[in-house]
């Protein structure tokens, strides 16, 4: 469904990264709900650019104006749409790119997929730019869970080989996740943070980038959520978290490092915790077993490649003269965007489980 | 869409390990082609159980009935549908274990989910045997994709930490691909494939299980297939892939391997073959940029969880009595489902790239 | 979505009149109901044929096979597929069609559509045997909105210029709905019936056929059930209802004849029943406003065009030579479909009520 | 899918009558077109507010304005968004309405569904208003289906009794349709529409309104666009167009009629035309066959119910008080909109059409 994501929430995202604005409609949020735009506000502002300096010197409000869905701030059943204006674009930047397709970047592809007609300013509807109106439908879709009891919330795992720690699995509390969000630089160690910002420093001054994984939690899920096939959870969070520009692979529980155990140390015993909940001990599963929620913290990781706009020359081809060439690309572009995705992360668990949570 | 998926070529599937059928409706195949039944079969043999000493001695012929769909062996438009009948069910064997869920399966969460009425025997629609139906519409896919020069493989890529010999991911060869689909053990190194045996026998006759990752592979993608956000390859092969029971994770390309990369290193130069054709020198991009096939080989690894039915004794709950109780599963399971998932993952990959060529 | 409707309850219906099977798939039923079979069966022979003078004399027993989505009988939550024989096929009797499309039926629209590799045998998947499965779904959905109160009912309200008495619209009862469904005929007048009986019986000796109205109430709907837009109940009920062949109408409430009235009459005013439950004195909006139910009877009327597959002698084209033709259709048709079609109608409403019920 | 409609072409409306402002998303539109704003504009004024004695007097610009999905004019393949807003808005004179739903309009269904919830103000997104951003859809639509030869365009078949003359359904002509949309009332006789305006100008005197019929006709459809069951041509218009308020019936071809007529005089004759073309020579199928288009004109009437605001007095409840009362509209209201659904009803045949064309 292309620009549309869920079933019974659907967000569908418009806007191209230089086009007058983008934005997200919501259709599916029930009537009677006051939107806490402060705490909409506060999420995006989190992945808006120009807040540190290894981010893009592109400096946007990401001011969400939220056109309809609302009578008196209150939901009225009708979709919700916010605009974001795109002001402080500088298109003329990407005038010479049209036919030099950046390494790494959608540029070629989208060349071949639109014959030539895709929007080349600023990576068209393929940037990074694009999270923000995914970041309103998150925050929009994480308030509704919250008042279930269901939080969702992120740190950075790894930038460039540095790893912070893990999240405990199978005893996240959602205390860790309120202070991560309160970081501008969401790790659980800030010793590591540091190393991080270290390894960005230096791939900054050596006109280079940085890639580095996400951890993403989910807790309060109560049991019973999802469903078999392509029902599961696994497939529907994955669906939206590969929206997010430059997500490579997605990992549940033990994910990959379950191809190595054996299936007496993977598969998790059951037992009653004290309320009478059935709990297991470990977490292996990342709180999804058969494509449903067991009611065990939700638990994944995702890879986040390095970002493909590098100041240094790079080879590419020149589609019009049918050459090679060196290409260097100017603009503005941060040399990491794993801690600005975040959020994205977390608004894209956000929306996938709440359609889950109606479905 | 639950037991769905595509939005061009739309596959359902239903059935349940111990109904009296399992079975697949495919809609959306053009008219006027004709089905190579040998080759659908042939597919559908190499995810069969019982044929070799690791695998479930459940013997099933899994001989798929095309009831619709076709007028002379050729399509005429209407769905498809195949049914595949359960013949060797045992389901005396799963009566016991209704209130008492298996670690690692889903019986827990089902439970939560439907109340109790779930299916338990032989695990429902929970089961690995809804591969069956899958490969079905994996080898109709396959075979439209054949038509339009596209070649679907993959090979086992790890089994519990023995790994094979990794697709050489910016020239993968159609040859590999055709030799590995007649390994009865898809491997590229059978030394490799002999040690991944011993690590099976071994588990198994500790009453253990083990995982493993798959590598998958399509040649022949044209450019410009796919799109931005979530209509891109990643997402939609994930839904696809993530259909499969016991499958965690999933990564493109470099996949977690960019996170500790440089965008200089990670990034592909573009280059013009002799064919004219723009190729890349390297794939840490997998074949997509920008959710968009770049025409380079499409590479992604799924890792596979240890088969959670083990033999040895494990702890769970009694959902009924309320106390904590030890469990030994009896039944007919395999002590690794790794290489009869090899089928699926092209199955699933097939499904979900068929109907992007088509959107 | 072609053969296949709804979202929350979604119906994939698959066959062709003489392919091996025809069925459906139903998909979202909960777990935990145990399916009444024999009122399945007993609204399926409303509309099998062979059981009257004035029907095809093709014979089925049209019994479907629940392959899938029981245990024990009661839903489990996995895809309830039903699969209807197609035992007593005459496929002889459409090698001729082939190049000669009759008129009034599909053949020449599906010819082009097809590029000629569509099923002619019998019609194919445009065949009126397609709503045998139809009628299963339908059937099924009709069980469960039952256990909430809401009852489906129709009648033949004409059959060329006889007209029935018609519903009063505002006080339609349960008790009328039941005893229609008990009549081989469904008719409010039996006067009334033997005289449209008698138009058919005329048709049917003059080698022609006849066409009528089905008139169609839904008891018990609860206020609130649909929305604006294209989630109307009008447009949904539509869909579902234009998808038995031969429909070429359809109006709810007054329709048409509100063309001719005055705002003041149309319009219909509110009060407080005895119950203390808001209703109207007239029905003229038939139970829905701003495409959401009032609470009051659904009505809705459905236009079925004369069987196209009559026996004397019609002027066609020959496809293949180019040429124009006359054509004698022999094989087994009924001179009205009319009184065969009334469950079908409840069947689409019910199907498209309870996906509303459950969006 | 509520507030969308369309697979391959999705529209997506916004807004509510009050709301900053209602627009639409339309995904799925082709790269490299160049949108004809002017066109957009002259298809959006003929529905537009406050440009005759019988239309509200609430003046809106209805200036579109594309915020997505253009690069220099062109689109770009991401979703065209447009945005139209709400200047004009009396927001008080709803206020009262609240809780005394009014009858003939959603309010008391829309109560009911949103607990009370629903924006009140100028009927929310139950407003005739939202035709606005569907006209937008249309008109882009429209531009597309007419590059392809297709044209779509209606007329006022009847208004309270009084007739135009109908389509010559075999034989429409390009050049009708076009001096039908530059008539200011779009009839074929201008006598007889002097004859409708005399009915509503009596009908707005009487502080009552009035109903009517709006006949369309496709011209240019390739014989082969649609499918069997709900993929049919009739349903999917008729999703679409009842998704226009105030619609309460729609028929194709003879419709209604063909209940009172004999097969053999329903069956339209096949026959070559000059071109080699085959055509029929009547036209009572409504240019549809088993829900697939036939190559002739499409023809479909739709009903539509007098304007349910009237200033005369009428009876309604109050749903606070629990008493029955008496209510008198004030505000701005229509005496009439079939004139003005004309446009709309052509957006909604243009955006169903254009789907199918791309399915």
């Amino acid at each position: 469904m292309s620009y549309q994501i869920g079933e019974k929430i659907r967000v569908t995202i418009f806007g191209q990264s230089h086009s007058e604005a983008i934005g997200a409609v919501i259709d599916g949020i029930p009537a009677g709900i006051r939107l806490d735009t402060d705490k909409i506000r506060a999420h995006m502002q989190r992945r808006a650019p120009g807040r540190d300096r290894f981010s893009t010197p592109r400096r946007e409000t990401d001011e969400p104006e939220i056109i309809s869905g609302l009578s008196d701030g209150i939901t009225c059943g009708a979709p919700i749409c916010a605009v974001i204006k795109n002001t402080n674009t500088k298109s003329s930047d990407y005038e010479s790119l049209k036919y030099l397709p950046r390494p790494g970047h959608s540029d070629f592809a989208a060349f071949m997929k639109y014959g030539g007609a895709n929007d080349i300013r600023g990576g068209g509807q393929f940037s990074g730019r694009m999270t923000a109106p995914l970041c309103f439908a998150g925050a929009v879709c994480m308030q509704l869970l919250e008042e279930d009891g269901i939080f969702v919330g992120a740190h950075i795992a790894k930038i460039h080989g540095v790893s912070d720690e893990a999240f405990d699995a199978a005893n996240v509390e959602k205390n860790l996740l309120d202070g991560l969000k309160n970081k501008p630089f969401a790790v659980i160690s800030d010793a590591q943070g540091e190393k991080m910002k270290a390894e960005i420093a230096k791939a900054k001054e050596n006109l280079d980038s940085v890639g580095g994984v996400i951890e993403c939690a989910v807790l309060g899920m109560p049991p019973g959520i999802g469903g078999a096939l392509f029902d599961g959870l696994e497939g529907c969070i994955s669906k939206a978290v590969f929206g997010i520009p430059a997500v490579k692979g997605i990992e549940f529980g033990a994910g990959f490092a379950a191809a190595d155990m054996y299936g007496s140390e993977n598969n998790d015993s059951f037992y009653f915790a004290e309320n009478g909940k059935v709990k297991t001990r470990t977490n292996n599963h990342g709180g999804i077993l058969g494509g449903i929620s067991s009611g065990m913290p939700l638990i994944f990781r995702t890879a986040v490649k390095p970002t493909p706009s590098i100041a240094c020359t790079q080879k590419t081809v020149n589609l019009k003269t049918g050459t090679e060439e060196k290409l260097k690309i100017t603009g503005r572009h941060d040399p990491c965007i794993v801690h600005r995705a975040v959020p994205a992360v977390e608004s894209a668990a956000a929306i996938a489980i709440l359609d889950k949570m109606r479905g």
